[in-house]
């Protein structure tokens, strides 16, 4: 099963890089930092003559990455109640990579996914971190993506998540889920 | 009353920018458009010796043009069931300048107004957009913004918002009440 | 077109029940007082061996004249950031009915149904009262009940509702759709 | 330090109340099983000559049990995406004891406690369970209680709950910490 993990954080071995690990440990996985990747905001050119122009930035050679995964990982800090603005800036493109001729299958491959969403905060997460468990299932809904499931874990200093043994638990379950399903 | 609109948006004279029309109609605003700026993504440095380090792109701009604003408008297509990715990275950038020593009265600048939300989408955005909201009251809440009202409106082509009644009677309720405490 | 109300209130003429009146004005409808039948809580017995026992209380003869509504009303005060109680122990029953073999067709009836909320709270409903319209939408969904609109609206003393003028028009949309499919 | 737990279901050893048992093994806790106990709607009566008129059912025996109590376990199945009628029916009655001159500290002893909801439900409660978690947030934030964690678990058939190894886990997290604050 290929799997491929799209971090939004933007801190090293930030809390949610840590906490992702344990779901990742010893599967082969593809690793992609947003942050490394220049990834420009969409302009909405849906409506516009001659629809979206095409963009020559990092963003398209992610896409080829994780083409052919079965399994997606969307592994973000919550900054501000939600995603990272990085991840939501890559999020955000599918709008045009929807109507891209280049990518003519790419709703059809996306909805032979399942993802994951693992999600770090600082301020009371578990609660005010569920409308982003809300916004993910509604984006997931539309792609035709399978939400196979979340971890929300709480941290600010760097480590903190080690001592969230709920969270950890819980991302030692996705991890005996995708490791037995190799 | 001093009113600054921050748009999100990035087409002209979008439904979104279109709503926000009705609201600040007749009233003296600073209008922004964010799309204008380069804001590049934060950096969470949080934890770093040193802390954050100084940014020289546009956004230190927008701050000092909010300043002294009594009443933010937040005007966001709904992208992906959330604000567009460009006015994430605009908010994700306040964690910066709430460790700036530059603005140092930020939050306290920042609680003593009041905000509106207007975001307009396309797919059952008075479903769809309610994690939106609940993000914002969080977001406002944190800074001690008080979160005066919203409207969600409904719009895909272009134009398309000037359709929807209840979201322009509810645009025209905000333009009254700014109004009437010029 | 047939339209049933279903009003969860315990006051007459509350702000729940003014606001209904908006959209039902003129309209030929069925008006369910919950609060006037006897409706005992549901006992899960969908494990038990027999299954459901049959309860003789008020409930059916709601079920009964629900049945050939084309359009269903819930109106209830929000209390306690939710439905009230009395409608609550309502839809709590319908897991009985869904097993009922006196009501073999009670999905496939309800599922060509449209549906509407109207809520009136008083402690920030258009923020607090989201929960109760998510809550609402899996309701809906399960029983594959269009949704087709809500009214959320602020009332505390009685006849306060006439005030929120957002929320009147909005209930006044509701009639004249209503209206103009009759 | 004084637990008491709040069991919504109506099933003998439901799923609820098995995952329940995990926190509370092996404390001395004061088990209320609100369908033992007749509790009648809610009348709303804040606005009538009078006030509430005094209710003679089994609603205050509870209130009474709960007063000494440090933490509260609000233990129910999901029924229809929020917590069960009957416990609905307790919760809203707290609008009348609020008002009630035989119990005038109620808000103040109800604010110095913390709660945990521990809550199953079989269709998709991870996502869908989410907006009954909300309204939890809003119902403790009115009353000042502290909210401690939640416990949201799948199961539909009896036992079921006994194969969530995450919801069991996280139950005896929480059983842990009682433990250690004894």
């Amino acid at each position: 099963m290929k799997i491929a993990v799209l971090y939004g954080g933007t801190r090293d071995q930030g809390n949610t890089e840590l906490l992702t690990e344990k779901v990742i440990h010893n599967l082969d996985v593809e690793k992609i930092y947003l942050k490394d990747h220049t990834i420009v905001p969409l302009v909405d050119q849906r409506h516009s003559e001659g629809g979206f122009q095409e963009i020559n930035d990092g963003y398209n050679s992610i896409i080829d990455r994780i083409r052919d995964a079965e399994v997606l990982i969307f592994a973000t800090p919550i900054y501000w109640y939600s995603m990272s603005g990085t991840m939501k800036l890559f999020i955000d493109r599918w709008s045009q990579t929807l109507r891209d001729s280049e990518y003519p299958d790419f709703k059809d491959t996306m909805s032979s996914k399942e993802a994951y969403v693992i999600a770090v905060g600082g301020d009371n997460p578990y609660i005010k971190g569920l409308p982003l468990i809300q916004q993910f299932q509604y984006i997931f809904d539309f792609m035709g993506i399978s939400f196979a499931g979340y971890v929300i874990g709480e941290g600010n200093k760097p480590g903190d998540i080690m001592e969230d043994s709920e969270a950890l638990f819980a991302a030692e379950q996705i991890q005996k889920a995708l490791h037995s399903s190799k």
